[in-house]
Formats: C-alpha cells, sequence, structure tokens
C-alpha cells in the first residue's frame, strides 16, 4: 500500500506533539502505510508557515474547508479547540477523509452523535485521540484485566490534578469562556479519566457530581483592558469550572470517584487511577508512565504486596518499537503509538478504538456530571 | 495531685490497645498525675480474668453498672462496641466521671446529642477516641496548616481502604448486622476521615453519597448454622455497607471526597488524606504513619517538589517523649498520645479535644450521608 | 518455670528501651518465664534512682560488681558503653549468670574471644543485641532467602547512614575520643550491618577499607574549656572515624559493600542493604521498618517488579503478638522481639543467637576493616 | 551558518538513538546550524542500507576510512565498538573533522591520551557522548552544587545496576572477550558513573578495586559450537568482569563508593547515585529521570526532608525545549540535549564538555581499577 496523506489541522501544543508522531512513527513501528505530512493547516497564516518549515510538512494551509475538498489527503488530524471538531469532522467524512480528533470529541453530546452518524455513513476510520490509553502500562493494566488477574472489579478511584492556575493573577484567557472552551477541568481532564474507566472498567449507569470556581474574576489581559484607568486592572468573569468531582455507579456494579482540577498544588499532570478487585489491584500514575503497580492476592500471604512494574520489557505493550529494558520513554510516545495504531486501522480497513462512539459516551458522561451539578441529583448517563 | 483512677470496660482489640497505653504513657510522658489502672470491665468472665492478669489491672468487674457506681473510678474508657457506648457514657457522666469513649461515639445523632447534654451538666471531661489526631506527622499538617504553610484550602480527598472481607466465605458475623453494628465500612472507617477533615479543615456543609453491598450473603458460622443439611453452607444475609463514598462542601469553601471500604485489596490499613491549598500541598498515609509529604509553592520553582518529612525530630508533636530522629514508632504509640492528653486535661483541668461535640458533629455527617443515599440527593449537615 | 530475674546495667539510652522490653514483652508475647525486673544499676545515683521509679524496678544498686554477686538475679543485661563489656560480661559468667550485651560485643577481637570462652565454660547463654535481626521485616528476608527465593546470592551491598554531628560545633564529647569509645561510626553503625550481612548472607572472607574524619577538632564543652581566653572556643581532637567504608569478599563467593556514616545530611537513622540472588533481591530500610522490598525473577517477564510487602501480617515473624494487618509497630518492638528470644533460649535452655560467638565473628570483621584502612591493602577476617 | 554535514559511524543501538537524535533536535532547539544528515556508515552492508531508508541518512558508506577523506562531513560521530574508536578519531582528526565519540573513550588511558593529543593538535571539537550529564535532572543537580545548595560534599555513593546476563545459558558472545570488549560492566556501566562523580564532585585521586567473574564459562553460539557432540553444549570462557566495585577518594576531600554490575536482578538500568553534602543531599536514579531528590538542611528543622523534584518546568534545564509541567520525557531526549550542545559548540566555536580530556580522566579512573584489583592494594589515579 502506498503512504497515507497526512492533513494536520492546528498547530498548537497539539499540532505539536501530533506532528512529532507523524515524523518519528514509521522509525520505530514497522508499518503497512507510511505517513506522508502532506499539509499542515492553521488560520494564521505566520504561525502555519514556521510550523510547515520546522516540521516538514510538505504544504501549509490556511482553510480547513480548502483542506478538506482538495483531494489531497487521506487522514485528517484534528488538533483544534473543542469548539471546532463537529464542523471540521463532519465536512471531512462527507468527503471521504478519515479522521483523528483531539480530545473530548465535542462541545456536547448531541454534536458527538451527530459526529458518529456522518462517520458512519461516510464509512471513514475515526479515532479518538485519547492518548493515554496508549500509555504501555496502561495497555498492561488492561491485559491484567482482561486475563482476569484483577477478578471482578469493585473500586475505581481517578484523578487528574492540575495546578496551573492558583495564581489569582493569573490572566482572564478564552480558557475559562464558557461559549469557547465549553467547560474547564472538566471537558479537559476529566474527559481523559472518564475515557481510561471505560476502557479498563466499563459503561458507566449513573453519576451525581459537583463543579467548583476558586476564584471567580481574573484580571484581563493588556489587549482586552485598555479602557481601564491606569493602574488599576479590569477583571473578567470565569464561566467555566476550576474543578469538576463526581461519584459513578457502573453497569457492571463497580463504583467509582473522579475529581478533575487546576488547583492541586504541586500536582503538575497527576493522572493518577487505582482500581480494585476481587483478586488484585492495579494503580497507575502519569507522572511516572513508565510504571504500573500490581497487587494480587492470589500470591502465598507472606510475600503480597504492590509491585512496581517498570513496563519497558520486549514484551510489554508497544515497547519493543523502541529501547532495552530499563531505557523509559517519555510522554510524547503515547501519539507515536496511537497514530502507528490508527494507520494500521486504515491500512488494514480495521476499526480503530477509541472511535467516535466512545467519544459519545464519553461525552454522555460528561454531560451527566454537568447536569448533576444543574440539578443537585443522580443523572442517567444513557439518557443524556 | 494524685493518680487519676481507671476504669476500662471492654477487653477486645480497642480494649489491649488502650490497656497498653494506660500501662506505658507515664514512662514516656511527664505527666501530673499518673494513671492508676483500677478496674477492667467486661461481660465475658473468663476473657476478663485473664486480660486482667496479662495487662496487670488491679481487679476486674463483669457488671459496669457496678463499676460506674463503685465510687472507685475517676475516668471511664468506653471500649464496647458502638452500640452500648450511650448508656455507659450517659450513667458516667451522671456519676460524676470523666469519659473516653471510642468512636464512632453513638449510633446516630439523637444518641450523640444526649450524650453531649448528659456530659456538659454534669462537667465531666469527655473525649472521642479519634486517636489520628494524635499521630505525631497529622499534627504536625495541622501546625503546618494553622501557620498559613497551606494558604486557602482548595481540595481535601480521603480515603480509608481495608481488604479483609473480599473472601466470599469470610463469614456472617455480627459486624454485618445493622441492628448490632449501626453500619460497617461507614462508622468503622469514614468516621475517621471525617474527623480529620473537620481537625483540619473545617466544619461541613453538605454532603451527597452512596453505599454499597458487594457480597450481599455470607455463610452463617458454625454455631448458627446448626439445622442445616450435612455438607451445604447456611448463608445469612449482610444489612450494612461495604463501602461507603461521598462528596462534601465544607462551610468555608473547601470541597472534599471521601471513601470508606473492606473491598480495596491489598489496602491493609490505607488512611491517605491529601490537602490542597493556595500555598501547599499535604499528604498522610497511616501504613507510613512517621511520614509526612509536603510541598510549598513558596520556593523558587525550580526546587519545588513533594517532600517526604521524617516526623520522628524532637521538634515534632509527641516526639520528644520517645527516641531519637530516625528510630520510628508504631500505631500504638498514638494511644499513649491521646491519653496523655486526656490525663493531663483532666489534671489541669481543661476541656479536651476532640470531646463529645466532636464526636456529635462527625456523627451528623454520618448520618447525612446515610440519609443522602437514601434519597439521593444532597444532604445538608446541620439539619441532622 | 518461675520468672527470671534480670538485672540491668545501665540507664542512658540503651536502658530505656531494653526497659521498655522488659515491661512489655510479657503482656504481648506467652513467654514460658515471664522477665522480673530485679535490679537497674547504673554508677550516677541520682540518675539509677529515678530511672528505677519511672520504669518499676524492684530496685537499684550503683555497682555492678555487688549486682553480680548478689544472687539476685539470673540474667545481666549488659547496656553500658562499649569499654566496660567484657569486664562485667566475664563476672556475669563466673558467676553463672546468663548474659545480655549490648553491641558491638567488646572494644576487640582479643577481648571478645576472652568472653566466648568465659561464657563456654560456664555454659551460661549469652546473646548479643543486634536487635535489627529482630525486626520481622529482616527475619521475612531470612526467610526467603532460607527458601531459596532468592537463589544464589551474588551482592550485598549495605549503608548505615545517620547526619547528627555535621555542624563542625557540636561539640568534643566522649564519643570523639579513641580510648572512649574505640571507634566513632564503625563500631556504632559498621556493627549493625555486619552482623545482618553474616545473618542473611555468610562468613566474611576479606575485607579492603577506609576510614575518613572530616571534622578534625570540635569545640570543647564548657566544662572543659575553662581556662579560654574570653569568647574564644577552645578546640580538642576528634580521634574517631565520622565515616568508614569497606568492600568485602564473602567464603561463599558474594561480593559487597559496607559504609557506615554520621555525615550523610538527611538520612536519620538509614540502615539499608540490597541483596541480588540469582532468582530475587532484597531491599530493607529500618526508617520503612514495616516494610520488605522483594523482586523475584521466577514470575512471568511481564508481571515482575520490587513488590513492597508491608511485614504486618499474623504470618509474618513476631507480628502475630501485635496488632492488625497494617497497624505498623515501631523501632522499640525490636527489643521485646529480641528480649523474647532471648527468655524463650534461657526457659528451654537453648542456645540465642547471636551469641558471644557471633559477637566475636562481627570484632573480627571490624578488626580487620580498621587495619586495612592502616595498611592499605586488603586483609583476611579469620587473620584478626 | 550552513548546516553541519554529519557522518555517522555505527549501526547498532547507539547508531539508532543518535539517528534519532539527529533527526529531531532542530525540531525542538533553536540551532544555530542544523545538523545535515549525510552519511551512515557501518561495514555490513545489508544493515546500513536499510538503516539509511528507515532514518533518512543521504547515503551510506561502508568503509569509514573513505567517509573521513571524502570532504562530504564536518562532524563524525563514533557509535562503534569500543575497540575501534581510536583508530577513527585519529584519522578524522587529521582530516579536521569534529568527533563526538561513545564512551569510554577508547582501550586504556594510552589510547585516550593519543587521541586527545591528536585532536588537540588539530583543532576540532570533541565531545565524549556521557548523555547522563545531560538529563534534565543530572545538570540540575550540578547548578545546586553549583549554587552551594549541598555545601562542602563529603559523600558520593554510586551504582550501575543491570541484570540481562544472570541466566547462566546466556550465550557466550564477543562481549565476554576481553580482547574485543576490553572490559565487561566496568567500561560500560562505571566509565558513566565515574564521568558523573567528576561532573559532579570533582576529580579522583586514589581508588581500591575488586572485580568478579560469577559465571566463568558460558555456551558458545551456534555457530561457534559447530564440531560439538550432538545434545552437548560446547562452552567458552568469560575474561571480562561481570561487576567490579571499587571505594575513592577525590583530590577535594570527598570519598565515594562505586558499582558497576549485571547481577543485580530486578535492575533493568539503575543508575544511581546520592551526594551528601554539609548543606545538603541528593539522590538521582535513571529509571525515573525525570526526578531528583534533593534535601536540604537549611530550612527550619520541622519541615525538613527529602524532597522530590519533578524536573520538567520549563525553567529546568534543556526542559523549555520540550513539552509542559508533568509531561516527562524519555531516556532518548539525552541523546537531542548532548547533541545540541555539540552542535552549538561547533556553530559558536566553542569548547564541547565532556571532551577528549574528560574522556581520557575517566579511563585513568577505570585503568587504575583495573590495576588496584590485580594488585590488591590502592592507586593513584594520576599515575595512569
Amino acid at each position: 500500500m502506498k503512504g497515507i496523506r497526512v492533513g494536520l489541522v492546528g498547530c498548537g501544543f497539539m499540532g505539536k506533539s501530533h506532528s512529532n508522531a507523524y515524523l518519528n512513527v514509521a522509525k520505530f513501528f514497522p508499518l503497512k502505510a507510511k505517513p506522508v505530512m502532506s499539509v499542515i493547516c492553521d488560520k494564521d497564516k505566520s504561525s502555519v508557515k514556521s510550523f510547515k518549515e520546522n516540521w516538514g510538512w510538505e504544504k501549509y494551509e490556511t482553510d480547513y474547508k480548502k483542506l478538506l475538498k482538495s483531494g489531497e489527503i487521506d487522514l485528517v488530524d484534528i488538533s483544534t479547540p473543542n469548539a471546532s471538531h463537529k464542523e471540521i469532522a463532519v465536512m471531512a467524512a462527507e468527503n471521504g477523509i478519515h479522521i483523528a480528533c483531539e480530545k473530548p470529541l465535542a462541545m456536547n453530546s448531541d454534536e458527538a452523535r451527530e459526529m458518529v452518524d456522518v462517520a458512519k455513513k461516510a464509512k471513514v476510520k475515526t479515532m479518538v485521540c485519547f492518548n493515554y490509553r496508549r500509555v504501555p502500562a496502561v495497555a498492561l493494566a488492561k491485559q491484567l484485566i482482561d486475563e482476569g488477574r484483577i477478578g471482578r472489579i469493585f473500586h475505581i478511584r481517578a484523578v487528574y490534578l492540575q495546578d496551573w492556575i492558583i495564581d489569582p493573577d493569573f490572566p482572564m484567557v478564552w480558557r475559562f469562556k464558557k461559549e469557547l472552551a465549553g467547560s474547564g477541568a472538566h471537558g479537559d481532564l476529566n474527559a481523559h479519566i472518564i475515557d481510561l474507566a471505560r476502557y479498563l472498567v466499563g459503561d458507566f449507569d449513573e453519576v451525581v457530581g459537583m463543579d467548583k470556581i476558586f476564584i471567580k474574576k481574573r484580571p484581563l489581559p493588556a489587549e482586552e483592558a485598555g479602557l481601564t484607568a491606569p493602574g488599576k486592572k479590569q477583571k473578567g468573569e470565569v464561566t467555566v469550572d476550576d474543578a469538576v468531582l463526581f461519584l459513578a455507579k457502573f453497569k457492571n456494579g463497580t463504583i467509582g470517584s473522579f475529581e478533575a482540577t487546576r488547583f492541586a498544588n504541586g500536582r503538575r499532570n497527576y493522572n493518577k487511577f487505582e482500581i480494585n478487585g476481587s483478586k488484585g489491584s492495579i494503580v497507575f500514575n502519569l507522572e511516572r508512565l513508565n510504571e504500573l503497580e500490581f497487587f494480587s492476592s492470589t500470591e502465598p500471604q507472606y510475600v503480597q504486596g504492590f509491585k512496581t512494574i517498570l513496563v519497558t520489557e520486549p514484551v510489554h505493550p508497544y515497547i519493543n518499537a523502541y529501547w532495552p529494558p530499563g531505557h523509559i520513554i517519555g510522554w510524547e510516545q503515547t501519539f507515536l503509538n496511537e497514530i502507528y495504531d490508527m494507520l494500521e486501522g486504515i491500512a488494514e480497513n480495521k476499526d480503530v478504538t477509541p472511535g467516535f462512539e466512545d467519544g459519545l459516551k464519553c461525552q454522555q458522561v460528561l454531560d451527566a456530571v454537568i447536569k448533576s451539578a444543574e440539578e443537585k441529583c443522580w443523572i442517567n448517563v444513557d439518557e443524556m
């Protein structure tokens, strides 16, 4: 098979990590069809030009609609802010282009449902970039669960803690406006741990949650605060959550607790979960992503304990592509791994997971939590 | 001042740890009034006799009413199951006897309120044995918070995880019957972390929670299952929770999550909390009770990190009584520390904390969570 | 059997920890013969009197010779400084008294040899108080090795790190004078890890080592510095090591490295060892003495890892005497455990380990290292 | 400045990690002169061809002499086995080509000295690829030391532990033959920790060491064992060390211990050091390379402790080029970092460290340890 021509939309932080993945994936993995870095697209012309140069994209484009109609790409990678996902994805599908889309899939369940429908009709491959499924240690956790080493799952407790906006002088940027960002920590961080819970445990049934804004007004950036009297900071109102917590019941009887916050001092990127089952437990922490903790109660009592598996052996998921044991990988490799899976899916005409349906199911949980916080009661996820 | 004559009721697990404390506390701490191990009381005559011999109590008694009316004790230590706390405490107060009572204080808020009232009228000193306030590392956490080193508190997340009843063949004992035990993990474990949260963060406002029974029927013990056909295990119904989770809003704006379970495989006695504030964070885990993790964002960015303080320095709370730095103490010392505080309170005629009012406030939270689980909505704690 | 009458010599730090053990051991362990706290002995009259009162010894004595000839004790516990061990032990043996002696056994191999000979002739039970053999986690390590779970041992690396004399103004006390203390970190700390290595690995063959004094002069304490001009600190010369490092070859082919220092900033009482064998590895750290790390290469590759065993289960050595799983013990329990073993040895007329022969073998290694540091070459341990 | 044309010799494991670095370095760092991946060279034609294709080298060559005389490269990267370093480096220098050379620099001090002399005369830039200086956490450790945060250094203890040849059936490959490999764990692993010690602490004065071969004969690979009777494995003799331990005195008074082994079960790539000074301590472990532990005794006693710094902040060395805080990097980034420093050195005509002189000094320590093991005494490093 010939190469797969990629068009990447968005040259921010995610654009960087995805470009790095397209550049390197074929050096490490034996791909059936290599990616061709065809077109980088962003509406800001000067950024997109220098981005093209730096990462070696063949050409650039400033209008994603032209890109999607050009016939020059087989796969579009949507790395733009949340609010534009639906529009781009729908047009891509209608043009028969496969789609990798950053998370969360959409602004709400309705948008997500439309995306699922259009993609299904168009028979294009879809993937939502929940890259943490592709951490080798997380994939190993899945394997241990599937093998029955954890047994019946009783509990999951998952948190995603960050701390970058504790300073009340951190300015009022678009991310804190509901109409642009949709939500705050919730869509950004809870989306990840909801997807991991679905991957590892199963489907959600009911949730009850709460949201919180700790700092309600923030100073406007210089450009927006022009009219203010000198020496006086003008402030804008934060309309998205700083933190969202919720409890959950799963369809299989597991119960769980979840928390996303940007106010956990000292936790830079602390995506951590613990799962307890009838035969064992597992613990994962993204800040030590090369490790998985595993407890098994099937061993003799006197040698039981939580074991730290250094997930860098050739027998571990994805690792054979990289370095010898003990030579750890970084956060960026999660993107190589997911792009590898996506490209193989396209080459072999197989569905990729998590696809848009998974993105929708995650969105339903996100929406149910929001509704629960508003109505102060439990919400059934399937009704969203 | 002369010694303080102690009567201890209950010679189970807690009776053992309290006896050890009365025996040793004066060896380590410079007490104003030493405890006299006067009377041990338990309704089981053969246990109480051998217990008296082993721990060196002066005499034994099988009827707590006689004990309380004997005029032979200044302080009663109630280490019996939950259901008898109120009756013993009320009679003790009426007889002018100071009271140390195991947690949770009562079966419900109404009982607890009565205990508070009677004790207040009788002007006796009261203490609820929330011994984890007396872990040196926890007392240090309190000190750091009071000094302002954590700043405004945003989050607390606390769990108390155990794993001793995962086996479905673990028998149906009294602890699993609601009428005798009141609740399962909730009163046993959540009581502790609710008290710690009140100690460190402040008063609860609202809660929403859920409970879960993972194993609904358990084999009856041999003595209760006499009529069963040979080879067939007769089962009884579990009527208390295996796990209870809840979310909380505090009066000062802090938000938190809490969980107690006996189904967290590999977690033997994992009472862990994390608190995040505007200036720092703290983490504590009872399985490593000599350590406190502390993060401060007031340090230069490039040397910030979670620090493991080995809380064994003479400058740390309670430690000067024990051993040199790095010579760790055990779980049992928490009881020496609390008994020390209680005895000093009596000797100096000062109130001790946590007193019965704290026990009541903890009980209100416990009750609110139960009600929330039944009604599937948020419950205001003050209304309980 | 009737009780075992104990005479304890020395009421310093070790006197305190041993008294605590005699007071409590019978509360926890089912002893065949309980200890009677008969006589406490120390040449300082005022200390010994208040010590007697505090710990409940029946009487006190200021002359250990009178004590040993009194016929009032069955067991002498020598908790005095190193320089007096031999004299007390020899006289005790000659009077038919069993002996527990603090480590290191003697000032040198010659003294130790004499002690072994006299004790053997007198047929008294002897024990050297290498209490760290009695840490449950260390006893478990021994069990794992004996079961073959570690396989052939290749490596041991052991350190005992403290940090209490880094301040150059820490005064010139007797511990820094060779004639009184014998050595510095070497006899104090290396003695422990040498004994642990013999216990776990086997006998030493050859060693090569070095010693170091980082701070050569220290201010004299006020009472010794009377003649100095005002405002000028008079200094005395440190004649013992601050740190001693050595490499070792064992008779069974294992190789090892050892280090004792009082200059490891931040390490309060960091007695840590790692052992690597053909089938597994173990790691222990006294600052977390309730834990043992264990790696087994006999498990499937993808779930291998270092496991943290929380050594608080009833099936673990000594633990059944104490508290439920996860309720950790402290440093002081190591003394209860060793006194328990000693008392049982006497009651059952069985030898106790480590006995004086083990103390001698440890002394030979200590002496060989000193000689190696002086002669700058490898020294055969058996020649000492 | 135009690009820097690179010729890489050797397409094994190191060739792969260096190619990855040349491919990616300019994507992350703002280079003054970008590398041009001109020529890949290896004597095995089929490997070198596919390697060229995979990594995108412009052309391939099988004869390094032709490469060096071609005039087509500005920088040669020597990633071949140890025995060929000198020959290639000398010819490169004579042709005015800058040199990056894998460690250890040479087979012995004499070779290394020759390499230093030739390179100095030719005025080419040199770098020895001690990539662990370029771990951000290690560079931060250096910064903390240079700032005086550790104070006077008393101790370093460094180990490099691996476990890949414990199985006695691991075959007899060239790495176990002295004439080809020079040494075993010593040159491979001790070379790294000696260089780190020189970087962080200073120059070595004297050493005493020992080596050990645990498994003296290993089965010959099939191709070399042709004549053996069927069913009987023929064995070859291992002539390099499995482990080398040594003690060291530094010129500034620091003392240290060092160990390299391939027999530490469970330690996959455990390059760990601890440094203790008068004001603080640092600990690093390559298996968690994004973290640095730091203890400072200048803080108030009650909040002292070892702090885990997550070295992923923009203010940390090299990190600004990569991802946001908490998004960890992998082992491979150490090569991007060192190549970046080398390319900048060439572009700005500045010396790069560690240069060939550092490689020589490391070699002298390596040689002194070997001699010490043979002669069983201390060896002065400067005499090698």
